[in-house]
């Protein structure tokens, strides 16, 4: 069985090598009788690389030949890996990416396409790195209705908040270490500002809840506006400040879903990921809570996912597997602010009088807070939607809004 | 489609409840016109259960009934459940089980049988209870080599340490409040020394390491002997004391197995994994550490599981999921005294010259003691195998070993 791979970068030249070094055990479980990278298209050449030999740079070549069966997109960005896998596709060939822009924009339309010519397009490396966690949402928890998902989706900001929360770093100090050690690129902006972790919410809504949701439905806040003095009240009060991505399920059957800086209980499995590991909860009906853990990115583990799903397009070239999620449907999407959350707030008081009216109408938990400027308090509310909260807080002319983040309940 | 269910206690009537609570789903997923239990096997019979009308006693009637596609056993034990078993997959029906005495002792017998008549013997459920492992295992970890799994494997002795760490609390009042929370049989013998662990790390590791391991080839240790200040001195050096089950493949290519109280770090995923639920972590060369948590047993999380399987046969009626592993292999296992480990050491010395000589000798890091009996000492090891330190020990004719315990790399 012939394989061709597309953009050999980090996570393309780690499925070679994977492929290279498990090669005997991979094509067992394949059960064929080889698997074979035929091309690595790239628009550079890699002259030292051991697999120089394969390199192409023409698409064509691997779209007309009919001898490859399967094709890595591991190239990212939307364009034009959108318009070489529907081509793909549309020539019968089944794709694996870990391109999470990709199916977080295009996942229905390439779902479909895929349906139609009756082939495979599997994306386990787009969310969680190597975590397993689409394959088991859709196969493990089968039984389950499924309540809420919610996850530590990039290792970026996860490594700033640990460092800012057991070294007590400033962000700026922590974002510069992450360069350093090539966690975070030189314009951090999709981690920060959780553009990254939306498109992975997205697609893990999408396939939690059926219907295509689109990164532009989803409030996103990333962790730009995160003070360091937030960090260490939420501990104070036994909280832990991480960067989640959350897809609710609400009464009314729609879909409450953002990425923020969130407060997870101090002894949720949550806490304790620390530096560039992504976990992801899921909640299901039968099963309660489930947590999946581990490196969300880097080079191996992700080629790990991609391989997971190259076996598993071998296995069932005839039959597709059963991944699918339905057209995105106008209104599925409520406005989180109207999404009753308990908040923390953390604001100034001009005098003492707002400050006990503040406390009276809307704290459940005082947090303890040290070398605060004059006037501020950080409090934690019962639940109370944004809005509710927002229009409450305007109302007191003395206070200034300094900072507000959910709170989770795990 | 039909289904039977064989054993009608919790998980078995936790099947039927969520096979009926999310049928319309169930069945979707599944690819079937329909989904129905058509028979409950039990010896007893439930006239006010809703499922009344579909209990049987005569097992005859599911294997003579064509109708009856997949079975579902969670009747528990080894006899009959392993006949049954052998008589339904010999039928050519596909069978769902939960019982992992069953697995850990005829699974290979089993899936040969089930290879032979091409059908599917599936057992999710048999550990971990509702949390999603064999099926990752085999599937999304399939481009790895896996070098190390490790759980806690069994709920009960988990709440137990868990409440003797947080609370302080002696084994027996805890096992007393297990038993009288549900957490724990009257008689604890299974779960409290270990032979439910060992059962489920023997499925883990057949599956991982691809060669049936039998229960009577683990060195298997439960929680009887471990003394409260054992937690406390552990916790004082920054270990968390767990039960766990091992299986780890050594440089040979050997297999080292056991089930035993080890001293995990306090900052790895497994310390914070409390109360009855369970988490297991996989080493895999490409992935690194992955970490599955949950809810390792009760009705409905394990019944999750099982219809997980079930949906997953219906699906894959006309072929096998490739789920397998191999004979036996004498010598596959190796003692595990053999293999190096750091050590915790707790023992009484004679005198303050013994304690200097054995301190000097073997610790690398001494822990802090309180209210300890006189000439009580405590300290980890560096790597060292088990044999060479009893002889070590041994050479000390002042010194009395009172517990010694692996501690772990994660």
């Amino acid at each position: 069985m012939n394989i061709a791979i597309m953009g050999f970068g980090v996570v393309g030249s780690g499925v070679a090598e994977l492929m290279e070094k498990n090669h005997a055990s991979i094509t067992e479980k394949s059960m064929q009788p080889s698997m074979n990278i035929k091309y690595i298209l790239d628009l550079r050449d890699f002259p030292d690389s051991p697999f120089h030999d394969k390199i192409i740079h023409d698409f064509s070549v691997i779209l007309h030949d009919e001898s490859v069966a399967i094709v890595v997109e591991t190239m990212g960005g939307l364009h034009p890996a959108f318009e070489f896998v529907s081509d793909l596709l549309r020539a019968g060939k089944s794709v694996v990416t870990s391109n999470k822009e990709l199916v977080a924009a295009k996942g229905y339309e390439l779902l479909t396409l895929a349906q139609e010519k009756n082939v495979n397009f599997l994306f386990e490396a787009s969310v969680g790195g190597g975590i397993p966690i689409i394959r088991p949402i859709t196969q493990c928890l089968a039984a389950n209705e499924i309540d809420e998902i919610a996850g530590i989706l990039n290792g970026t900001t996860n490594f700033i908040l640990t460092k800012m929360i057991a070294e007590n770093m400033e962000m700026g100090e922590a974002l510069a270490m992450a360069q350093h050690l090539g966690y975070a690129e030189k314009d951090p902006t999709a981690d920060i500002d959780g553009i990254d972790s939306c498109r992975k919410i997205c697609i893990l809504a999408s396939l939690c809840f059926g219907k295509h949701i689109y990164p532009s439905e989803v409030r996103t806040e990333g962790i730009r506006d995160v003070q360091l003095r937030d960090v260490s009240y939420a501990a104070n009060g036994g909280y832990v400040m991480k960067l989640l991505g959350v897809a609710r399920r609400v009464k009314n059957g729609r879909l409450c879903i953002f990425v923020a800086p969130c407060l997870v209980q101090g002894h949720s499995q949550l806490a304790s990921v620390d530096d560039v590991f992504n976990a992801i909860l899921v909640r299901g009906d039968a099963i309660g809570d489930v947590v999946f853990y581990g490196r969300g990115a880097g080079k191996l583990p992700t080629a790990s996912a991609v391989v997971a799903d190259v076996i598993d397009c071998a296995k069932h070239m005839a039959k597709r597997k059963l991944l699918d999620w339905g057209a995105p449907e106008e209104g599925f999407v409520m406005d989180c602010a109207e999404v009753p959350y308990r908040f923390y707030v953390r604001g100034v008081c001009a005098n003492d009088e707002t400050a006990e009216q503040v406390k009276a109408a809307l704290s459940s938990q005082m947090l303890h807070i040290t070398n605060a400027p004059s006037g501020e308090i950080a409090f934690l509310t019962e639940e109370i939607s944004e809005k509710e909260l927002r229009s409450s807080l305007a109302s007191f002319s003395g206070f200034t809004i300094g900072s507000l983040m959910r709170v989770t309940a795990y």
